[in-house]
């Protein structure tokens, strides 16, 4: 896609955000445009006016039983956005659930209220599971997976294709690029994420530069094989990092530890600090999923080529965009960039 | 009231909802009319935006200490209809109170910056003392009863009613049917409300079935022999509700236990299962109020006469309804069903 | 001032709202004016509908790690009044902290997202740091010090100088008054607040009304002082309010107690009782910031010279006041109080 292509919607409306793998390039092509559009809206008084009218019809439950402040601002800021109304359940047992009601019954009568469940739960499979249970209901209302579990945070990885594609526009998009991706590759969601839609882009090379412990799961690993994608894997990190397009750092997931597998580790070599600044291309595109930890120096918050402020950002537009796309209203917003 | 007739409004107007005993036949009546238009006007665009426009210029609090995602969730959606912003309280110790504030000045304090008070807490009495108070200050606002302390939940009433006029309206409504309500008569709030409420119309039959421990209290068997309220008691569960024209199940209220009555006690004679839809009139009315356990088997949901899900949906409508009376703006939707 | 005065705007734009000391008497004599406008359209339909659509496109965040659930609600109410929609942090612990975040991380993540961050914090220097640390990203969104930490409240300080001076109006307003404060004030942040405050107005007299043990800090004497305001301390309690224009009561700060400081005190000679009321002057104003405990009798409420209801229902006004010149829109409330 260069800036004078204007992106077809997909041939088939969006029902569900369950997983990355349910989107392709064409789908990606158009969210970003959508996204664009949408970003430029929120600049202006008379933009925001016109998105707070799209949906200001909708009721949206935020069910985040399992906590993250983050990202629960990001949707409820994108719903404040189009105009949704937010109800919202942050208990990790609601009261219901005390009163014995099963989760299924919980989250159907979320369903008798609004028009959209954005949920984020500890209990695996969730999401699917719901998403299918209220499809066989005469009131089959959208599913959004906003990060649920180990594995899945999809729209964490369409705000990184997003800002990987805003920040590389002028020069060429994703397409034929670098990306060198860092810290704990084996635990890190959006890593997996965000490395399974690379493969919708031509000639992306991947680096992973990882402690030998933290190096990515074997089928990650069988799945950029199978789908032709270029990959390395190093325990370097200067070298690594000195050639990409892009530099994408992460944390160490120590939630997840079983032992103490992260505190028996040096991490420090896979610090950004402002000294390797010099080290990287002058049109490295700098991200990190947030929140940070040691891993990325503050300090380089001032660098021109740190983007994870705005990736952040960006999130909200692209989850805006989504929620246009599951209620069929991104049709009516019709300014393509160009 | 036939399908033809236009319910005229209450002579007087609403000002608090307290108890389910402060509403006759005509209220009920005009009440199900305006949830009816409500109901109409939830399903399109236009009707949204009208509703969402009528107090739009309103503020309410939640005040829920005592926890129910349900019922929260249905008044916040309620007001998300008519354009009502809310806020919420749902801790049970405000920070104020901590400070050694009393629950009256705390509740004043609120009607400072509200219009209206929906309010469920574990202190018995405290609606009619907050409405009592309130009165006598120049700032009166409305108090709603979300279903405080152990005895009161008139909207859930309200909503039982709706459902069943409702859903009997092509058999002449209410007035001679006969009504079963199995389970835990003793303790359920919704029970009692209902079976009051049921003393309004012509000719209804109650048949109260449950096990002996759990039969109605003594005060509403008084109440309904007064009203000339013709009602039977059984321990019979399956010839009960094969001659009901709606079956009203509820689960056992366990929180209420003193010891382990409830653990001692096999309940499972009083719970509909698949096998027994067959028993069932072939225009049965199933209800439950929710959340429910095991006393209503999840296969029912399919069952073209299973109309719990709609009646959790319905206490939304009725609640914007009662709504629009309290602030007096009932008269401004004026679309009866005809 | 007086009422035919139409206050000039400051000179300079409101950026954040941190310290009471920030304000002179041209700010004041601005602000009570726009408050009394927005307190009148308030009372109206239109003019609701009118002050909801100012700042429709804007976005606030609240974030109380400090409960507060007076200030909380009115500053809630305040966005509502304006059309902000507005999203609440009120854990005291982040799941993204938990996450090893930065607190400045955390609060750089809130502006990403809203147009204004409103703040209570118990870290000492909170509001100011993040003003700092946001005036120098690309995004520098107004803070509002909400009552953070034990000496900064300067919005209850605004609305208490709103509350005398409309109190006040038909006698030539705040200028040449005794205003009494009593209780402890050595630890309550209001009365210092408002000390510093009423050296922006001519002639002010203020007596300081307390037990030896909480009378007023060195650094409070000193500053007023400096100011030129005539005050005095004393531990007399009824010849002190006897002679006041304004009583302004005070609860014991026992939150603050190192000891059992508060405990060992007999505070009953502080106390406002009904059967003080006829030692005050006809005129004289009752204010406390509330919560109140036993050091103002609930019978006094039904005096009509006890404004502290008012008082309290004015911060909402003064708070929305605030918000309107933070956001530059205070220029589109033309409608003077003549």
């Amino acid at each position: 896609m260069d800036a004078f292509t204007i992106a077809e919607p997909p041939e088939t409306p969006l029902r569900h955000v369950l997983t990355s793998s349910q989107f392709d390039r064409r789908f990606l092509n158009y969210l970003c445009q959508l996204t664009n559009t949408i970003r430029r809206f929120d600049k202006s008084r008379e933009g925001l006016a016109y998105l707070g009218s799209l949906l200001s019809h909708k009721r949206a439950m935020l069910y985040f039983t399992q906590p993250s402040t983050r990202t629960f601002l990001s949707f409820h800021s994108a719903c404040h956005i189009l105009g949704i109304t937010a109800s919202e359940i942050r208990d990790s047992a609601t009261s219901s659930e005390r009163k014995g009601e099963s989760v299924e019954d919980s989250l159907r009568t979320f369903s008798s209220y609004v028009d959209l469940i954005i949920m984020r739960s500890p209990i695996p499979g969730l999401c699917d599971r719901t998403a299918q249970l209220l499809d066989a209901t005469p009131r089959p209302v959208p599913i959004i997976n906003a990060g649920s579990g180990p594995d899945e945070h999809p729209t964490q990885a369409l705000l990184d294709i997003y800002t990987l594609t805003r920040s590389l526009r002028m020069r060429g998009g994703i397409d034929g690029k670098t990306i060198c991706m860092v810290g704990d590759l084996r635990r890190g969601r959006t890593v997996r994420s965000l490395a399974r839609l690379l493969a919708n882009y031509e000639g992306v090379r991947i680096i992973f530069s990882s402690p030998p412990a933290f190096r990515i799961a074997q089928d990650l690993r069988t799945d950029l094989a199978a789908a032709g994608v270029a990959f390395e894997e190093t325990d370097a990190f200067l070298p690594a990092i000195a050639e990409a397009d892009a530099v994408y750092m992460t944390r160490i997931q120590d939630e997840y530890d079983v032992g103490d597998e992260s505190g028996a580790l040096d991490y420090s070599k896979y610090h950004l600090r402002a000294e390797h600044l010099p080290s990287l291309r002058d049109d490295c595109v700098i991200m990190h999923p947030l929140p940070r930890r040691d891993e990325l120096d503050p300090e380089i918050d001032h660098d021109p080529r740190a983007k994870y402020w705005r990736q952040e950002r960006n999130g909200m537009w692209v989850r805006a965009a989504v929620l246009t796309m599951l209620f069929g209203v991104d049709d009516r917003i019709q300014l393509p960039e160009l």
